[in-house]
């Protein structure tokens, strides 16, 4: 599936359109175009700052003028986080990026717009999108840098459809495989006959509860076999106390 | 309600305290936490960074070591983007939020550590603590910069029990009241009869079908009240030409 098309007006810091590549490269976002960048392009600083996503700078299409970048596009959100007494909708990263998704199956060119470092989109470019795309941040603090501001879009786009779970990078999720009920039971045997011989169970009578308490313990979370295997070891070097030397 | 506390272990640059201050002030975060900042605290070039939340670097608490600034804590994520081989879940940010604010709510002490800019947590850190946080982004690319990963965090939690939309800055929804059937229907009846003078409708024939496509047109999308005066005003103007000098 195609994805959205990012589109920086005239973006001031070579810095900032690297942090731009980079937060689109961690999101699985590759299309950029560029809109009478500042400083000139290609630009060195950019290159520098996109940590290791020069894919997506190299690959980004040069255009003098929104029109020009955004002809071809047949939806355009613009991101603004400022008051507008602009006649269109407002919509958060969730709600843009799930009907983004359905105009992309569509077969829709589908953009989003960011605007300059310090004075965002003008009036007249706000005027020629569909909807103005704003970021739930809080009120007193409303102010988020190009890259974050892409980053978070990036986001809600890359989660939209799927499970969040799904899309994590393979850390390894446990360690080794979970242990079954017999390996975790017949450890938990070994443990209440050492500590039979510990005296541990006293007074008698509590013995049932205080068993339920252990077993409990080691029940509460998912163990894995190597867990167990570490607790038998436990266990082992406590008998060989026990048995003395 | 608490939010959760943000560790920052042995932050290098000072302006990346700023930004995650930054981010933590767009979300709604205020509780942070600092072990031993390579370049000392307080630090002006944080301060700098902060774009005006300088109250979170000025509440910040500091810390020797990582068991000093987590001994209150009741649970504990650690972020890590790199594969481990530890016996622990590893958990998204929305999951991890919505998780979290449950703990919130029964009166628990919750942190989100985030490890050294280059070099992350150490294994020992790790198993210190309950959980892994990681994020979703692309295999290729996991290389979230400090901010980055406090700012898609706290989106998680800001987000997490509420609807998006609930959230957004308070930006002008539509700019004036919708228009109701009736101003819509008015408009189109003098649409209609400017047109017929105007000899619009041929074949006649067809007049039913070019009215109902002309009427389909204005209700595809809602209107406002201001917008259907806009258009009278476009119909009156028309009507005056129509009339002649």
């Amino acid at each position: 599936m195609h994805s959205p098309i990012i589109i920086l007006i005239e973006p001031q810091l070579g810095e900032n359109i690297g942090m731009v590549a980079r937060a689109m490269a961690n999101m699985g976002l590759s299309r950029l175009r560029l809109v009478a960048p500042r400083d000139g392009w290609p630009n060195e600083i950019a290159r520098a700052a996109s940590s290791g996503a020069e894919h997506i700078l190299n690959g980004a299409q040069l255009f003098d003028s929104f029109d020009e970048a955004t002809s071809d596009c047949h939806y355009i959100f613009v991101t603004s986080a400022r008051v507008h007494r602009q006649a269109k909708p407002v919509t958060g990263p969730q709600d843009a990026a799930r009907r983004l998704r359905q105009k992309v199956k569509a077969g829709q060119k589908v953009a989003v717009l960011f605007g300059r470092e310090r004075n965002g989109l003008t009036s007249d470019e706000i005027s020629r999108a569909h909807e103005i795309l704003t970021f739930p941040v809080v009120d007193d603090h409303p102010s988020l840098n190009l890259a974050q501001a892409v980053l978070l879009f990036g986001y809600a786009w890359r989660t939209a459809d799927e499970d969040e779970g799904e899309l994590l990078p393979h850390v390894t999720q446990l360690g080794s495989k979970p242990a079954s009920s017999g390996e975790i039971e017949s450890f938990f045997q070994q443990l209440v006959e050492t500590l039979l011989k510990a005296g541990y169970f006293k007074p008698e009578h509590r013995r049932e509860v205080m068993e339920r308490n252990l077993r409990n313990i080691f029940l509460r979370r998912e163990l894995t076999s190597q867990d167990v295997q570490t607790l038998h070891g436990v266990l082992t070097a406590l008998k060989i106390q026990q048995a003395g030397p």
